[in-house]
């Protein structure tokens, strides 16, 4: 037990227990406590009992018990939170973490990023993770805060489209390296072709939540600009659909402007080329939308605006409110728009409040969201997946909770291997053979539930599929309207992948370990929407290959008697064999090419 | 955007980049960045292209954007992962953790709690969510912090069994209110007789993780002692089974020692009476086990400790190591046990951690767990649930990742209402009709799925019950082989209710929320074990009632013809109408005493 002298909280005993003298021990106090409540009331008629002697603790003793706890402390308690729940887990969170920082600072400069990730396997459950890439790289005294600190970031408070949002991440990648190593991690950093390089190990104070620097040096670095992370930890590593080479794979897919670089911990190495030289188009950062605001949030940024009045407190902090509308709320809200933001009432404030749900307010605007786009999704489901048949859409932006974002959705269908048919364009049907891919097949079997490839402001999310509205908004589509098979209340059947991706200035996450897609009905619904536009097109598909199959086997049956006919016709006409064969040709040729498909 | 002159975080421009000058749109800078890297490199060989002119940011402009974000901001933005995420479910987790600290404070104080919820309509979506209990109170100047700072309290770095465990709940139900309505919650509370009760308006900062006080004043309370909570939130307010309701009885059930009374939103109150007057066995905090400890804990702990010899680090704090245990470690570690604890180097203390694992360590004690009881939990589902059969098991106390923990499983099962049979003292089958109960039904039908009530340190999970470790492994114990219909990788069917209690000086939650339990092995294994025990039990309850039907039946068949049989020996004997009655009666009783169930 933790001494009541603990120096960590100071308390004013003279206050609140006037016959606190008898520091330690005071046990017997705390037994007349006991006893007193014991006596005293009974609200409930009932006389609470004392049958066992009070023991037990005082309001003081319990006030100096009470102490600030870090946040770095509680998530390494915690620390399944944030997706460090087994090594196994563990390595791809790493990974994924450095990954998703180094592409918002590439793509923050504008630079077109290339990523070098290498797992070293030190032991069978110890690896070095290590992530390098050409960004902008991080100027020197941040960098232990960056890596080193819980809760630190510039995204956070901002709104705008990046794959980091709170600030966590890679500091907990250090932390658990740290925790399950002992070992501190190591950055390098150089922030342009004048500037020096710097070596740091650090680690996380996580009393304290702050960076613990270990060593500090200039390097010599071949990199213009960059960072590099290199992290021990405690790991396992698997092949599979929830790995790090999936994830590398997947990255590729929707970040096509990438190049990506990968060494596996058996020493292979794989490149996935950029498909594009275009970076994404670079997103603003917007204000809150009125209409997404709760009344609590209101009353603090009036109370911190510049503003001197409400009408343009309103169009300063907040996107579409002009003059005009500003002016209609406080009409609406019978406040005068002249009135001192800081000083407005509580009152005055809900009136406010509800006037805004009450007005209507343009939509936000959306040019805060960077989709992929249609083709390059296509292109990128055609490199890494192979497939007959591919489509793609990308939504119109939509809006929830005053957030914008955007949907898209991208199929892949069609078995890998085996034979197909193919109509030629002479309007033969013919046969082909269809090569397995080497690579993790991504598409699935017929008769296994489709995969589903969630993605998040071009993140790829690994885990909890069950609990993501992606996953949902798969299952509750009807699937059976497209031709394919669709068990009740689950994933539909078919050698297929459906990739679903949604952009947002505030992705809503289901946990800080970021896996899964809270579940609004407003991304429900557009989620829905694109899947039925996909899921139209696959229907298209699926039933010309039916019917292709329909005349491929009547056409077959056809052909079967052919030659009986040749042979039967030479009997009666008395024709020779070449021309039996010829008249056989023809026959086959107007098959071919009279029966339109 | 943040102006780049943001005091918040100073930085050392001339380190790191020689050639800022050109302070504020530095623009042209981060263009000729952008364009460098894309003549520099080309590790892949590939070009990377410059097509669109490089806009955007260098590291310095980014560096100035970096900010703390403090913890009540982020979980303001994340307000789902801690139970907020609706106005029904905010009202349930509002309540759940005012009642979890009011509970947890009388019982380290020795009272026997006596504890007022009510639930006050201000309108349809906003209610006064009122928690009063006669615990020890809150000295003065750590009212503030415990209700207006997240991540404060006195459980999170002690080991033992408490209902709360982060120092995060109830600031995040004021910073809920606040959010919603913008107005401070209201605290009442007093240590004893002759201290004073004070009265305090408050909310959180959330810029600054701190309390903001409104008003505080000394005012008149009947209560000698306890503390009063009052907050005004955005909520919905719904009967049923995942309703304040049903949190209230299940919480009833699990701490019979309660007296609890409860004021629902139309005034209807009811009063739960204690069933017992013993408090729960006070539980001692205890050390960490070795074996649960990780690499990097053990070096911060050896940095930590007061100890001045690496034998006595081991003794002082851990639980379980003597001298003996502590002297082997460090002979199997190659490391002197004389040796300053602070002073070990890394690759020591990884040798030492491996020692510890590889070292054959005692149990953790456990008696710091303090389960409920078979007895309490059987008084308990009588009180509370109208059933035919009643089973309970504590199970003996077991370890995961070094944390003691004990499961307590207990069973109601039989259809309430409806017509029963009963085989009296004589050996008759007699039918019974049995009552419905008025309150709401917690065993439900025949054909349902049987309901699965969980808790952890006495406190009821109402939510996220598919993703528990208990809901798992009730699916996982095969119910056919007690009687049970049970379709494969569902819950059993079957109008019986299933209680499940982890106690544990750390339980592992999902998330911040508290609302399922992680799915440990250990923990499931255990969970297994109880409910088989209970469920054999009622495996002989259900066969016995099967028999009993089937002996009341062929009885049933025998009965119908035993008046006929007196008319036939009537008509045979000549007997008279009295006579033939007797015999009826003697056949009667023969029937139903000779016959042995």
């Amino acid at each position: 037990m933790t001494s009541p002298k603990d120096p960590a909280t100071p308390t004013l005993f003279e206050e609140a227990a006037p016959d606190k003298a008898k520091a330690s021990p005071s046990k017997p106090k705390a037994a007349k406590d006991g006893a007193s409540a014991s006596e005293g009331e009974g609200a409930g008629g009932k006389e609470p009992g004392g049958k066992e002697p009070s023991r037990r603790s005082s309001a003081e003793e319990m006030a100096t018990r009470q102490r600030e706890i870090s946040v770095a402390e509680f998530f390494t308690k915690n620390r399944h939170l944030l997706g460090f729940d087994s090594p196994l887990k563990g390595l791809l969170t790493a990974v994924k973490e450095a990954v998703d920082n180094s592409l918002d600072a590439c793509e923050e400069a504008g630079i077109l990023p290339e990523i070098l990730v290498e797992l070293h396997p030190i032991s069978e459950e110890r690896f070095r993770i290590v992530v390098e890439d050409n960004g902008p790289g991080i100027v020197k005294d941040q960098i232990g805060k960056v890596f080193g600190k819980l809760l630190y970031g510039s995204k956070f408070h901002k709104l705008s489209q990046t794959r980091g949002q709170q600030g966590i991440g890679i500091s907990a990648a250090v932390m658990y390296g740290q925790l399950t190593t002992g070992k501190p991690a190591r950055i390098v950093s150089r922030t342009g072709k004048k500037a020096r390089a710097y070596e740091l190990l650090l680690a996380v104070d996580t009393v304290r939540n702050k960076p613990e620097l270990h060593a500090e040096r200039e390097i010599e670095w071949e990199k213009e600009h960059g960072t590099r992370v290199e992290i021990e930890m405690e790991a396992r590593y698997q092949k599979g659909l929830r790995s790090v080479d999936m994830y590398i794979k997947l990255t590729a897919i929707a970040n096509p402007h990438v190049q990506l670089t990968y060494v596996d911990p058996g020493g292979v190495k794989v490149v996935y080329e950029r498909g594009t030289k275009a970076l994404p188009k670079e997103t603003v950062e917007i204000k809150p939308h009125p209409h997404g605001v709760e009344l609590g949030r209101l009353i603090q940024m009036a109370k911190e605006t510049q503003s001197r009045t409400l009408s343009g407190f309103l169009q300063e902090e907040f996107s579409r409110v002009g003059p005009k509308v500003a002016q209609d709320i406080c009409k609406l809200a019978k406040v005068s728009d002249k009135a001192h933001p800081a000083r407005i009432a509580r009152e005055e404030a809900a009136a406010l409040h509800d006037a805004i749900q009450k007005s209507k307010i343009m939509a936000p605007s959306t040019d805060c969201i960077s989709p992929i786009g249609e083709e390059l999704i296509l292109a990128g489901l055609k490199k890494e997946l192979e497939a007959d048949f591919y489509t793609s859409v990308t939504r119109p932006p939509a809006v929830y909770r005053g957030n914008p974002f955007q949907i898209e959705v991208g199929i892949a269908f069609g078995k890998p291997g085996g034979v197909g048919l193919e109509l030629t364009e002479e309007g033969r049907i013919q046969k082909v053979k269809k090569e397995v891919p080497a690579t993790e097949d991504l598409v699935g079997n017929a008769d296994e539930p489709v995969r589903v490839l969630r993605f998040a402001n071009r993140v790829p999310l690994l885990h909890q599929q069950s609990a993501c509205a992606v996953t949902k908004a798969v299952i509750h589509t009807n699937w059976r309207a497209y031709g394919l098979q669709h068990p009740k209340g689950a994933l539909p059947l078919g050698a297929m992948a459906v990739l679903v991706h949604i952009a947002s200035v505030w992705v809503p996450f289901t946990s800080e370990s970021k896996e899964a897609i809270a579940n609004y009905e407003e991304i429900q619904k557009e989620i829905r929407l694109g899947l039925q536009e996909c899921g139209r097109r696959l229907g298209t598909y699926i039933r010309k290959g039916k019917r292709l199959r329909a005349e491929f086997d009547k056409r077959s049956y056809i052909e079967k008697y052919i030659p009986h006919i040749g042979i039967a016709l030479q009997e009666i006409l008395d024709l020779s064999d070449p021309d039996r064969d010829g008249t056989v040709k023809t026959l086959d040729d107007v098959l071919q090419k009279s029966r339109k498909f």
